[in-house]
């Protein structure tokens, strides 16, 4: 059944399986999307993908060992292989690398990790996702597709310990914007999420870490992406954030 | 039947009827609300009133006179009246006062009328929704009420025409980020939506004001407020921007 | 000798004639401004004009009852009676009301208040001060004027003691804003300043409040704004921060 | 007599001499400051050494490959060798790469380089300057040195073609706030210029590229930038625009 569905998410970064990138193709694929899962970690990839079947949905790992050009380029052309001529409608940057620490501490590794996480592997999964696009008809929204960043409060704040993981939030913000404005004209539409608050990761994880008002649920995450993706094309959102009711912002 | 609807929605502010506060009123009026229309213009209420009830739906009209204290208040009270003990969920503040025009041109008249509805009038909305929401349980997604304000380019930006205009937008901004600050810890939600282009109010105006892709809906917008009041608390939006996908920005 | 300085400062809003108002009125005396002083407070004003004249420079108390647009008109052509034929090379609005309270608990007077210092007050005193930038030639510099706004960092985010007040401050800024672009193209330079942090205004109120790490000087930020108004055109700034170095933001 | 000077200023990136390096440099000259001057371009650098020696200034050309880690703290050595014991007072980070072009016709070269001028290279610069400032005693005004990046418009808004652009300039932007958070505390002040228009870096380009109401002058960027580092700690601006005063924004 599933591999009849009409249409393709691509998530890009899912963890260890229990946060946004997780939830978000686990929702899509209720709600009838194919789903391409893309992350550098083999395992998780597989394990969330097998998941994702045995609850009837449609979904494929799609392993890179990083997010340059070719691997990405890669990893989409193995996508258009699994599902032949199935529409790519929503794509989710969701990978990156974080690093909070004094400015002096930080090193040159978690420097180069943030620049792929933020800088060089957006516009990669950019680049793949909006050629797909251009390829495609409107939806019945008017839409080519979707392209959604997940963000961080600190893709507009800078602070004491984020000096370089908010250069890198900040970049990828900059890149959606720039994109949102320039194929917005050729109905894509770009998506800037800011998530302001920590995520319930593991719902075994106690009351202080699970709580609905301190913290951010995937699933109710996911919810706003799938809305989003699914927004008529007269009132496209570009920005929006998402925080727990309680959060101190 | 529509009077058993077990919520409320009032709505400020409806201009001729045909633009995002009626377009609120008929899509709340349809998931199940009692919508309580605020307004001046006693006309445009009363016939919008009755074109929800005609269609089904539950309405009412409020005229006020202009949106002081005491004013809204009796708004509020006639509102309980109307549907004793009916939560009121969502509470809309679409009113305003907009002039265009160079900063000398502007007239002491225009400058009161963007006073009353962009700085007096939304603190006396949202403390009247925001008491009405202090008295009420939480809903299924642990949420007492969601006060909306509809925003527009002009509460992020001052541009040469819109000196006046753009102080108000500017101020209501500010509320409406001060409230979901200080009442999100009360599980009541508050949403500013910049509305960025100009609103297809009128559906035979020619294709040039109703190309989805260069104006904005108004049913389009009224779907994100609806999916706005539906977020679940742990993951709730304060600001999102809408425009339609051609829009220059 | 002051009587025949060559331009005058207006400053509005001097407190009780510790801050910043104060400051920048002794600061531009010093430079060569004939000082014009509009404030409700008769006594501070009186004192403060007294003050300048015994140090040797040029300066005089125009007292207003409120910041209405005929009060705020009466001062200035009060001022150009003083000084006939004197351009009005600086203009500061420093007034204002200041309210930090919960939302429920303010007064119908402290909104009024607010409105007064930060949405009429502003539009009357940038009516005047643009109207007689418009009559001057430009200066060496290649302005015609300079209009400075003394902002908070509530102009720039709302908070939850800041409804009313952030409302207020952000009206004013968006005013600046809107200012700035509108007359640049007559050479006319609108700066809004956006102070972060409290000012130590009481040298004599000990380490805590005057640590100049801690509280911001007032002749500190008299000699910024001092700057601002001899700024080439060339490269004019509309809005800057200041803060204290050890201030937490 | 230049051998004499109290403080340093390190300046990076002047171009071809004619731009914003260059003019602080040769400001800085004038004001008392040894200057060293950083770049990849070895003629220019040369030249500018040479010209602002002649002028009776102290100047020193520091040639890098690029601006890694190890060219950039190779610099700092070299120049702390030039001038042993003398503080750096002011470091200005002003290289970068500028793309503007549709996203899809972006090359990976230029993606790469912008990562350099704004990621990587930024990064490298502060570290040296911050690590050079904490060594030192405070200065008069109570600070250690000022670190200022020039930014552009493309530092707080994205355009459609500006993605890769405008993702580095808005790095370089969170850094800089970053910075100015983390070190404000040891006294260390971190200062973001927003550059908005076009300068004129050659004065013979005739009126549309010289008007000083349409473009804007180096030597009027180097003053502010000179007046930003003698601020007085209790007031430090961390951003400031600067822009013609006829300039469209």
């Amino acid at each position: 059944m599933s591999t009849l569905a009409s249409k393709i998410l691509v998530v890009a970064g899912i963890g260890a399986g229990g946060g946004t990138g997780a939830a978000v193709a686990r929702l899509f694929a209720k709600s009838g999307y194919n789903v391409a899962l893309i992350a550098r970690n083999t395992d998780s990839l597989n394990k969330l993908s097998e998941d994702i079947q045995q609850s009837g949905g449609s979904a494929a790992p799609f392993p890179v060992r990083n997010y340059s050009g070719p691997e990405v380029s890669s990893a989409f052309a193995a996508i258009r292989r699994q599902w032949p001529g199935v529409p790519i409608r929503t794509a989710v940057w969701n990978a990156g690398h974080a690093v909070w620490d004094a400015f002096l501490n930080i090193k040159d590794e978690d420097v180069e990790k943030t620049a792929e996480g933020a800088f060089f592997g957006p516009i990669s999964f950019s680049r793949e996702s909006i050629k797909a696009f251009q390829q495609q008809d409107l939806d019945e929204q008017g839409s080519r597709g979707t392209l959604i960043f997940t963000g961080a409060t600190a893709a507009t704040r800078g602070n004491i310990t984020t000096s370089v993981f908010a250069s890198g939030k900040f970049a990828s913000r900059a890149l959606s914007q720039s994109l949102a404005k320039e194929f917005g004209k050729q109905n894509i539409h770009v998506v800037h999420a800011i998530i302001d608050g920590s995520i319930a990761t593991d719902r075994n994880a106690g009351e202080e870490k699970t709580n609905p008002d301190k913290n951010l649920y995937p699933e109710a995450i996911a919810e706003t992406y799938e809305f989003l993706s699914r927004q008529h094309r007269s009132a496209w959102t570009w920005e929006l954030d998402l925080r727990p009711a309680h959060e101190k912002w």
